[in-house]
């Protein structure tokens, strides 16, 4: 048997990738990825010895992909720090629509269905929503003296997760964008009155 | 075979529930249902055809557990509209915290499991929500005097099971209740903003 190259590996990435999203991990067999990538099982087990490898892979590369494939096209000509938010919470809309809103965030469903991770699994997990949070972080304190001081950047953009997360779930339910776009209008109306109180204190500031 | 009583029917959804909760709806087998509720396949057959007929009949539990399983213990002694709703959202941080951070909303998680639910399936999901919404709904229209003019209660209501099931989510993954904790001070912090608000137009009327 020939030595898997680097392209195969990337390839079961990629299977896996779209499978598990598709129809979620627990349902994906290694007889469908292996129909899916038109390889042979001595391959697959060459690369990935088990399907949590081949899961920790896959969560390994939504990683790497937050920013090229996720924040720099939402944020493509998009200046203002607030806006990045709200243009990264559209491209999940759009996603919605793309789907027939089927769509599920891949991270959010994976950390639901697995119902006792791994701690490797859910180290990857947490490490994706990490830098998804992180990536947000870093707009609030760019928008930061628009921002009551003493504001806590961190929880606000974890908040803002928790809002994409529950907004897409609903979405998902209800097979319509109609409680998704209620979400994206409540957040935004929160930030607007952080940003009213904020001017209001500037104003009674000495 | 004698005729499974109804007694059998309810102990086959006890079962059902609580295994789709601690494995999910996929990684229950029929034989994992027949195992814990100590009967042969015939009875289960009998009663439920199909193991998607019995996960209907656990989301028609689920929905009719609402009141008196959710919301009456949560709301027992609690008079405010506005205090009631953090009372709900402290009983889903109590049940992470007996769970080690490893409790799921059971309908959020099979709205996420569920990647292509029969429309009989989504239509219970979504009835639950419903349910959960309208209740939240009803809180805030209680203390619709203490909120904006104009706000739109549905809408905040969805926002708040937003809030709930993408905090649960995090916390989940993070198997710490600090990012749940976040999500509902957040949350605190917008329903504060939106009273002064309410406070502040009231003043500036005639």
């Amino acid at each position: 048997m020939a030595r898997p190259t680097r392209t195969t590996r990337e390839q079961f990435v990629d299977v896996a990738m779209r499978l598990f999203w598709q129809k979620g991990y627990g349902a994906t067999s290694i007889a469908d990825i292996l129909q899916a990538a038109g390889a042979n099982a001595g391959s697959l087990y060459y690369c990935f010895p088990t399907k949590q490898d081949l899961l920790i892979a896959v969560l390994r590369r939504y990683h790497a992909g937050i920013h090229p494939m996720l924040l720099a096209p939402a944020w493509d000509g998009v200046e203002d720090p607030i806006e990045k938010i709200f243009a990264l919470l559209a491209r999940y809309r759009e996603a919605l629509m793309a789907t027939d809103c089927t769509y599920g965030c891949p991270i959010g469903s994976l950390a639901l269905e697995l119902h006792e991770p791994d701690p490797a699994v859910r180290t990857w997990l947490a490490a994706n929503f990490d830098a998804w949070t992180g990536a947000i972080a870093r707009c609030l304190r760019e928008a930061r003296g628009r921002l009551p001081r003493g504001t806590n950047l961190r929880e606000l953009a974890s908040f803002i997760l928790t809002t994409m997360e529950g907004g897409v779930m609903q979405a998902r339910t209800h097979r319509s964008p109609a409680t998704y776009d209620a979400a994206v209008r409540q957040l935004r109306h929160y930030l607007s009155h952080l940003e009213a109180a904020a001017t209001l204190t500037e104003r009674k500031s000495p």
